[in-house]
């Protein structure tokens, strides 16, 4: 049965998150399909920092790490990212980077297993994982005289057996969407002796996670895709509270000193989450995250999750089904899986010729998703703030734009870097 | 020869610099002298981190990585600070914490050491360094089979000639004041076998500091202090060209890889200063630093560091004086050197008694330093925006806590944590 935009209109106006999206600000004529790599400004947030910059530090000035809690920011915006994973109060700081703190754990699991399992040397991932992934437990197994090997999603499993200490894997994977049963892996990784980490970027906020439940091990995941935090703003970093009296790692700085104002020049790592920090960290960016999520709570009255993930999954059938419909003959392929169990918050297709500028030619016409090299359209679904219509007006540009030929325009043509 | 008020108001009128201060959001009734801890809000901050919320992040989105320059910006506020420690075009980065980036160049710097000395396995540093630089060597020693050795500032001269790999020091010590010879002790350091590692945390912007003529080996520094950049905005990390190639370090992510955005499952570290970066730096913080480091270059039509260098010295002389005019019965000892190259660009006065209450005690009457464990007091004296009669002040006010015997009240006496 065909899909009019009249069906699309009339599902927005039933749509019970629908008020959610006057939490943002959405530059009238754009369609933001990009919330998976830099989710849009919350309409809190400006006067967050503002407050946070005129007032407590143009005021407080160095009296604001008390009395503004600039202090304890990591913990409490920690605790506000707990609930969308599955973690407990006082489980999870927010801080550096992902590759900072993946780092950390990764760093910390490998320590753990080397008195623990002494024979287990690999670390096991994704070939198609997230490069900085890669790159980070490249690094640390050379340090480490550890292996790093990569296979294919369905080899993990056979692959578990070979002396892995740690299986490291990206939950909802950046370039296809795909997700992983983080509970079923973790279970088959512990079987076999090793630790499970898993990089969260793609999946707090985004979809249903349940780090507990699955008894994973560590977790990190980024503040800036479906948490709104805004460009660069801290990563976070979680340990199963079984592990966190041994977490060990070697960014030892003093904010993970159990003391520091004490000034000793011993190291003594704080009992508590504390111990995952290093440095001191940049305060207008993390509120700026603590402003992210309390936007994201306020999903909460209306289901949180169980509707955000209703309305994700709806969004991207959708799309799949328009597409279909719209552009069947144009030469995409689907690398998003079907199955919604197996679907993240987004929908990628590949086309031998042309993603680039296709994306391209789809931004001129306000439609901003993004590619990812060699040859994929990536599509972010955000349900507090896309709509069906939006939906229909994606797919109808990416019509246009092929009825046209317009993305042969050179202009569209020109490489850039994009994030 | 007695010190009046009259003679601090006249230096006042006379100083060059004195328009500066205008530049920075000061409130009534304060005295600041904690520049050196947290630099306070310059006028233009609040505007560039607002049009950095609303129209990059917010009507820019994702395309602010390019539009907006964001992508460059570890890189463009690295060439601002560049200039303030004698570094050149291209040798700095903004990006993490100092914590983080002292990791980075101390790891680099003994795996130097490792192919070049391999015998060299001492990690030489001062006892009174700042704790994190020691907890971040202590764990990477640790890693390595290193050993970190820890001296008096006397005896690291002679320390040297023991198989050192790094000599890491602070240049200017945060709980003295005492500011350490840096060519001679980077000559010795290299006559010896070793590199040289320089923490500029209370450096960068304070005193004169030439990485090249010292011929330096690597430095990290802190944005938050004397470059007025905000609650934990990023710090900087410098390695002396000679080096560049051969920066290698763990925390490889893929902001330090060749071409970011190709997505290869292989670390191919970045040809210049981008490989000492790792992952996504907080935009809003890193603007805030840029406007800090705006701000200290409108110091430059007036003589730019010279000029800094001279006030500074002459406020922490005054200072000096006038409590050795006002409180020289008060029982507090001189902590910092009297000699003028050996100073920082603060005071430290220690007392055996109050010393936490007497800080307390001050900034309830608006003069505002802090104590630093067991019984510093500390005062940073930043001449873009401390004047003479503000010395006058806070000693005035110091006398006053004294000569009222107020820090002996309980309200005083509460231990909280400070930074």
């Amino acid at each position: 049965m065909t899909i009019t935009l009249q069906d699309c209109q009339a599902r927005d106006a039933a749509d019970p998150l629908r008020a959610l999206r006057e939490l943002f600000v959405l530059p009238p004529g754009t369609t933001y399909l990009d919330g998976n790599s830099l989710g849009p400004l919350p309409r809190a947030t400006a006067a967050r920092v503002a407050r946070a910059v005129e007032e407590e530090w143009g005021r407080g000035l160095i009296r604001s790490w008390n009395d503004a809690g600039w202090f304890d920011l990591p913990q409490r915006v920690g605790n506000r990212i707990a609930r969308w994973i599955g973690a407990g109060d006082g489980e999870v700081v927010a801080t550096d980077t992902t590759s900072v703190n993946l780092y950390k754990v990764l760093s910390a699991a490998l320590s753990m297993a080397a008195e623990d399992a002494p024979g287990h040397r690999v670390v096991l991932s994704e070939r198609s994982n997230f490069p900085t992934d890669l790159y980070i437990a490249q690094a640390l197994c050379a340090e480490r005289g550890c292996t790093l090997r990569l296979v294919e999603p369905h080899e993990i499993e056979p692959a578990l057996a070979d002396g892995v200490a740690v299986l490291m894997l990206t939950h909802v994977n950046y370039r296809t969407g795909a997700m992983h049963d983080m509970a079923a892996l973790t279970r088959a990784a512990h079987a076999a002796g090793a630790l499970a980490v898993w990089d969260l970027a793609h999946s707090a906020g985004a979809v249903p996670v349940d780090l507990h439940a699955a008894q994973a091990d560590f977790a990190v995941g980024c503040g800036y895709k479906y948490l709104n935090g805004g460009p660069g703003c801290p990563a976070f970093a979680w340990v199963h509270p079984r592990h966190a009296g041994r977490f060990w790692q070697p960014l030892a700085g003093w904010w993970g000193h159990a003391a520091p104002f004490e000034f000793t020049p011993e190291y003594r790592p704080a009992p508590g989450v504390a111990r995952y920090l290093c440095g001191t960290q940049p305060v207008l960016s993390m509120v700026a995250l603590d402003c992210g999520l309390e936007t994201l709570e306020a999903s909460l009255p209306h289901g949180g999750m169980a509707a955000l993930r209703a309305k994700s999954l709806a969004l991207t059938d959708l799309f799949i089904a328009l597409v279909e419909q719209r552009c069947g003959d144009a030469g995409f392929a689907l690398v998003t899986p079907r199955d919604p169990a197996r679907r993240g918050s987004q929908v990628c297709l590949a086309r031998a010729e042309g993603a680039y500028a296709m994306v391209q030619a789809l931004i001129a016409r306000g439609v901003i998703g993004d590619f990812r090299a060699p040859d994929i359209l990536r599509f972010g679904f955000t349900p507090l703030y896309v709509g069906y219509e939006d939906v229909w007006n994606a797919v109808e540009q990416l019509h246009q734009v092929l009825a046209t030929g317009e993305w042969r325009s050179p202009e569209f043509n020109r490489q850039q870097a994009v994030t």
